[in-house]
């Protein structure tokens, strides 16, 4: 195992390489100014943490549990991309539904504000405090419950960590049905919350339809039991879902049921350059056509992107430089059969003239090798001056639209802009890399890609959630009707708006 | 093509073989007494229909969408299994959502109560009225919107049949997510308004995960607008979902966007006799494993189930009798690969003794007449003196037990107690067949199957929803904070409780 440490330029922070992989960095005392300054929002009128609401958390969890050292606090007050920090002076560390109910009762009784956070790994600023809310941790809620092996069901706690429970499936021949860069430390409690997507969506599917039941406690402390393993349930309404991707303003998420396909034997990815992003499309299509269900992933990424990974991560790549990559994964049962169709359809490729080169690796450590590029581009912008980066949904016809439009709107006022993604759920991260940080560029650009983005028909979060980050642009994203409705049903759950305050709402 | 016409013993009604398939039947004279008077429910304080009203409505759609005529009226008002009977005098067939909208705001207004109709092939009483409620049908809303055949995302109004969108993606090589013995006259809307399931939901997923977006028109007329195409999007609530499955009761859905998977190009089915159901158990588990992403379909059924098919449906066994049958489904990309992979899973499960015999059926007329052994059970049900009919959910190692407890429980005062369903998803439809039709034999059976479902922690509902069958049964399936839950749901989305009244809650 090597280890290397960093340092940011901009943020003073640690990054950490861990056997070829980057790992979460513990910012020891590099962080951003607070958010309440940078921002302009006002604090809620919720109280102030006092002696006795201390003392019962103590009482209820044992002083160990509680969380009040000044430099403890600090990795659950600033957010994974070091953009946002909150100035909370506790964290609460349940270990059970009981006690996460009697958390959020007597927060709500008292008027306290409360930011639920799961592994810290959202890019939004949607899983710290803003002002000084309680932060209530669930990583200590980190059990396996239950395992159906022939179903393919596993019920859990919600703090564990995505990666354990994949190696605990992976004994079994079974896996989780989502695939994150930030698995080794993103929680499924948080995955649940924020309809977490990532590599593996078009071949999984989304997180509503491979959650099964959940349980979540309400604002008012009441546990609303919807924990069914069950795959067909169709009694009443399916309330669920309104829990997926609510980013803990509606409930705090304890315990999650989810389907478990079966592990794929055989995994390989085809690693390609082409010549303009219309042969990606045609190429994907083709994928889907020939490949069929064992197609895993659809990544794209354009020259740009390869030059900046070069740069701030002194990554090649592994086939020379091509104006678009397009990164092909398959995964199945069968080594002889998939290793077949996945080399049928890249002869045909190449005699179709759709792609100019490309590599195929099967071996495990090749094969994460070219996955560590595409997965370590995000750490790439910690390394710069600045990059803003968005995160979108859009029409495939348009999805690189977007990008030739945001080059010709910044001109020459930054450096790169550059563009890649999940192609394969029409997912495009954009990013706008700067020389240094300047509110007057972010001003330049938030506006026009969100605005473009919505006249494009797309998202402006496909799957990042809207947080603390995003907020303000809700009414690009949702009709009025939607958004009144979502008032009404923050009202309905939680009156007093004590859950996770600032977040998702403009 | 062939056409054959039966008269059913007890409701006099018209079962219509087509193509050697069974069709909707146009039931002229035969029909069940009227729900109010069978069932012990009050008429809730709505409005009578006054001649003003149907001038409202004749306006607005012009004569010939307002459906007055007595005959006319019959096939709305009875449903599927001809169980449930509403008095409606007035059929609505709006052609826009603008019109839904509009006949929506008018009967909120006058209060009057509305029952939303699809393919009115629910069979839980969801789809019908109970009273005089104003039978809003989508079957005028029929037109496809658009496909984006690279992504495969098709939208379309609700009213659209399943199998003629499935046709219309086949010429195109995708397909809809789901199958089901209904698709010839089903519609996409009441599909995903009952969150339907069917036979390939362990390949494709539920209702949930395809769903992209949705129109839905509340209580008051007012149109949400969460139609997105994309297959990610995080931005707010996710508030589609709480229309799939609410079963009419708090929107009327106008419009659909769906996910539509890659067409298989090779599809074949296995029919096995197995001894007893430990051996399914363990032959569907090594199905999972050896099969992995082509699997497409797990059917189980018993040996009383066979015998039923055989008498009722005049249909045979293919393999003779067994205590037990399975019908293992696959459908991939390359006919030799599926196919081998069939092949080495079936010689490995002959070797291990799992199963005792089988039969495939890779041809086209052959594998229909498989199919339709399964697909037609259902059917046999109306040639009966009377069956009950009850569709669970149950983990899997109570499968099979509570047949066994079903058969004690009725002991000799019952024909036949027999069990057959989606083992895939843990899916059973447990009938009871007796002589002749009795109220305390349907006493004796029902309350004890929705209890012993609930001890087994299955659901009473896997798939048909609650509609007005299973309603008072609600309690059992949820529990009190749920329940509480869901009435405030309702409450905020339909205040007046005009939408599908003396549906899914007691």
């Amino acid at each position: 195992m090597f280890s290397k440490v960093q340092r940011c330029a901009r943020f003073q922070f640690f990054k950490v390489y861990e056997n070829g992989n980057f790992k979460r960095c513990g910012s020891t005392y590099g962080r951003p100014d607070f958010t309440k300054n940078t921002y302009n929002v006002s604090r809620g009128y919720y109280n102030y943490l006092q002696e006795d609401h201390i003392r019962f958390f103590q009482r209820l969890l044992g002083e160990k549990r509680v969380i009040m050292d000044l430099s403890d606090l600090e990795k659950y007050n600033v957010d994974w991309y070091i953009q946002v920090r909150g100035c909370s002076s506790i964290v609460l560390k349940p270990k059970t539904t009981d006690e996460v109910s009697k958390i959020l009762s007597f927060c709500e009784k008292n008027r306290l504000a409360v930011c639920p956070q799961g592994g810290n790994t959202g890019v939004v600023g949607g899983a710290v405090p803003v002002f000084d809310e309680i932060i209530l941790s669930t990583e200590l809620m980190n059990q396996i419950i239950s395992l159906d092996e022939t179903l393919g069901v596993m019920v859990c706690e919600a703090g564990c960590v995505l990666e354990n429970l994949d190696n605990h499936l992976a004994d079994r021949g079974l896996t989780v049905p989502l695939d994150l860069g930030s698995k080794g430390s993103c929680q499924i409690g948080g995955n649940v919350s924020t309809n977490a997507g990532g590599m593996r969506l078009i071949r999984y599917g989304n997180m509503h339809g491979n959650i099964l039941g959940l349980e979540v406690v309400k604002a008012n402390g009441e546990i609303i039991d919807c924990l069914s393993t069950l795959k067909k349930d169709n009694t009443g309404y399916h309330l669920k879902h309104l829990f997926i991707g609510a980013e803990g303003t509606l409930g705090v998420v304890t315990k999650v049921a989810f389907h478990c396909p079966p592990r794929p034997k055989y995994r390989s990815v085809a690693f390609l350059g082409l010549q303009d992003f219309h042969k990606a499309l045609k190429t994907f299509r083709k994928a889907k056509e020939e490949l069929g269900e064992i197609l895993s992933a659809v990544e794209v990424m354009d020259i740009p992107t390869m030059n900046f990974i070069k740069e701030k991560n002194n990554q090649q790549s592994p086939i020379g430089n091509y104006p678009f990559y397009l990164m092909i994964e398959i995964s199945g049962s069968n080594e002889s059969h998939d290793s077949e169709k996945l080399h049928s359809f890249l002869d045909s490729c190449m005699s179709s003239n759709l792609i100019l080169t490309g590599t195929v690796a099967t071996d495990p450590t090749k094969l994460n090798a070219i996955w560590r590029i595409r997965e370590g581009i995000s750490e790439g912008y910690k390394t710069c001056g600045a990059v803003f980066h968005y995160d979108i949904s859009l029409p495939l016809e348009h999805y690189y639209t977007l990008v030739d439009d945001m080059r010709r709107h910044m001109g020459s006022r930054c450096e790169r802009v550059f563009g890649y993604g999940h192609l394969g759920d029409g997912n495009l991260h954009l990013q706008i890399q700067m020389k240094e940080y300047s509110k007057e560029l972010k001003e330049l650009a938030e506006p026009y890609i969100y605005k473009r983005t919505a006249e494009l028909k797309g998202s402006i979060s496909a799957e990042h959630g809207m947080g603390f980050m995003k907020r303000r642009y809700l009414d690009l994203a949702k009709p009025p009707s939607s958004v009144s409705l979502m008032r009404d049903l923050k009202k309905l759950f939680d009156p007093n708006g004590i859950l996770n305050p600032y977040k998702v709402f403009p």
